[in-house]
């Protein structure tokens, strides 16, 4: 079997200025071609840790993912560096070099400078993979039976290089193994009392089968793994086990996809041909955000209030000034006319709100940072529920908008029996 | 000079089911007491893969931080691990008990179960670093001169023990020497221009001084890195240069601290006193969730209209009908009577509206997918902006919020010269 190794180089990685968002889009992409891959390293703009890295990670595997230092600017060394290792002399690319000049000239309308032209030039020692989202050339070595792929770090240019050149050649070049995955989604209960909970079923599971707990903002994610290499029956083999599995967490199941819960929130509007309109304020748009961040939300999704000052709330979801003196924004009552507010103005069949105090200031001894109201509903029946979060301000406004999603899908399912 | 590893662990990692950002939390609070980063490893469940990251990371880097696989499930392995690697045997840790007890009594209203209160045995070779967010406690080895600290992999109880116990307990420690990081941020012009225009610069830095350039979303921010473990007068040096750098690249400058750019506006808005609302229909609540993610929000921003639906555009923010029939909802003509519309609405003293084709569907050959139209302005005066992006849905949405709070900052500043 062939596994693989990412390097990831930049010395962003290594003070923490950006997170590597790259390693998991490849780790993914190698996963489903199934080339699992057992090590990730990130390594700063540094000769000698890049060249150590090369060294010991093709000792321990055969396909070594690169991502990283290829820009135009002087920091950047892992060209020069892989000309190098590679024992090769730099070439002007032909293809390349017109690749850079129809980027500067059709689409970022700059001259092209010499700094450009030499994006073009590569190892003669490499295949080179067309990047044609950007001016860093893919490149592909081979050395010593390993192969060695470097692709830019930057995410979208990285992405499209995987999936037209570097996933399909590797299908191409090896056998390779399919390496099945079944995941569900449970909410609502802890990681150690689902362990309790299937702890018979665990110990059941054959050797080559692995379960693994994801647990994330109030949701934990199952999953059976398989790699099925020795074409046996694997696949019927995991879909019983998956079976047996759900209907073990059944009272807790809310999805078997591995899909976000605002997609599953969207599935269920989508099926029925019904509208959702949402009223945020401690949330601030995150719900929006969420429900939009998917091609297609148009056919579901009408819009949003987000009412952050009380004045809002009042004039745009006709919460009443009394019931704001009276209860404060942070209350049921505020929630549930928040609720009829958004439902009227946006003409939907289902409407979220939510108001709570995120942190780290706002709280008072009556309601302590953390306390969230939120309310689901339609024009008929309107559920509310309160909730007391511990975390910091970016993970209550996640788990805000989870418990609300998951309130709403709990709803409409509740809706549609007769 | 002290210098660490960081080993995470976890199948998920290795499959790309989540995105790793424990390191970067890591590796920025280790930088900020002066022990850089060298390499990052990510490893999966599996004894062996762990075992030979310990024994390689340590071969390397004096401190080694491990995050992750500490959990109640049979999958989590790391803690039986150190135990035999580092020569232990598990005992119960009255503290680390008591804190279990009290967790699931007071905060999750749970009764303790055998498996969670064997989360609070150790390896009696450790030193315990008390979780009081969870459960897995953290746990600091000493081998053959090198560290080794075992955190738990929740973000947030890792970062409150990183915050609490591991920084505090390094400094005491070891004698550290200050790492200074200067960084400031440009908008609207490439790498590789910004590399010629400074090239000069660059070639003139001595050798301690460090040059980055990082560019992400329309943003390239440089940073100047330097240690100060010779005692010479690294800070005025590195200020010097600072300087020096902001002066060569002053007509793309837009901050001279690693701010993000949300966080730059709302500190524009906070300092004049001014209020800002956000009609957004592409960005779909986005910019929203930037502006509110920051503590202290509502002292600025008085909430958005997410109008995603035509009909929405109509009834909230008053875009006349024969506008949208005769220009269409992604026109210069509607984010204009949007922006009117939202500072009618919600009584602020600054609008920003946008409108736009993310993708991945929805272009038109007038029109194709990438077509946003951008507008800020106030009761006196709105300006607009048309741009025309080439990514993908999701780097759409980020980059159109990136443009029009950079066009709102632009803004704000013209107006405020008298």
């Amino acid at each position: 079997m062939i596994t693989a190794s990412i390097i990831t180089i930049g010395d962003e990685l290594l003070i923490g200025q950006v997170i590597d968002t790259n390693s998991a889009f490849i780790a993914q992409s190698l996963n489903s071609i199934g080339i699992p891959v057992t090590r990730r390293v990130a390594v700063g703009d540094n000769w000698d840790e890049i060249w150590k890295a090369l060294e010991y990670e093709s000792s321990i595997n055969r396909l070594i993912l690169i991502t990283g230092g290829l820009g135009p600017t002087a920091d950047d060394i892992t060209k020069p560096l892989l000309c190098k290792y590679f024992n090769g002399k730099m070439v002007m690319n032909e293809d390349a070099l017109q690749n850079v000049i129809h980027l500067f000239e059709k689409r970022f309308n700059r001259p092209v400078t010499e700094r450009n032209r030499k994006q073009a030039e590569v190892p003669d020692t490499c295949k080179v993979l067309l990047n044609t989202n950007g001016t860093a050339p893919g490149m592909w070595f081979e050395k010593n039976n390993s192969i060695f792929i470097s692709l830019p770090g930057v995410p979208f240019e990285m992405q499209s290089l995987i999936r037209e050149k570097v996933t399909p050649m590797l299908v191409q070049k090896f056998s390779l193994p399919t390496i099945i995955h079944k995941t569900l989604i449970t909410f609502g209960v802890g990681e150690s009392m689902l362990a309790d909970l299937i702890q018979d079923f665990e110990t059941s599971l054959p050797n080559h089968i692995k379960l693994a707990y994801l647990p994330n903002h109030g949701i934990v994610r199952l999953r059976l793994s398989c790699i099925d290499n020795e074409n046996c029956n694997a696949e019927a083999e995991i879909n019983n086990k998956f079976t047996e599995l759900q209907e073990l967490v059944a009272e807790y199941l809310i999805a078997t996809d591995d899909e976000p819960l605002e997609k599953i929130v969207a599935s269920l509007l989508k099926n029925n041909q019904q509208t959702l309109s949402t009223a945020e304020s401690c949330t601030g748009g995150y719900i929006a955000h969420l429900l939009s961040s998917n091609a297609g939300a148009s056919s579901f999704y009408n819009g949003s209030i987000i009412s952050y000052s009380n004045k809002c709330k009042e004039d745009m979801l006709f919460v009443n000034q009394n019931t704001l003196v009276t209860h404060g924004a942070v209350s049921k009552a505020t929630v549930i006319e928040m609720t009829k507010g958004v439902l009227q103005q946006l003409h939907t069949d289902y409407a979220i709100a939510v108001s709570g105090i995120m942190g780290p200031d706002g709280g008072s001894t009556d309601k302590p940072v953390g306390t969230v109201w939120i309310a689901v509903g339609n024009k008929k029946n309107i559920q509310t529920n309160l909730f007391h979060l511990r975390f910091d301000r970016s993970k209550n406004i996640q788990l805000t908008a989870m418990y609300a999603l998951n309130m709403l899908r709990q709803f409409i399912i509740e809706q549609s029996i007769p």
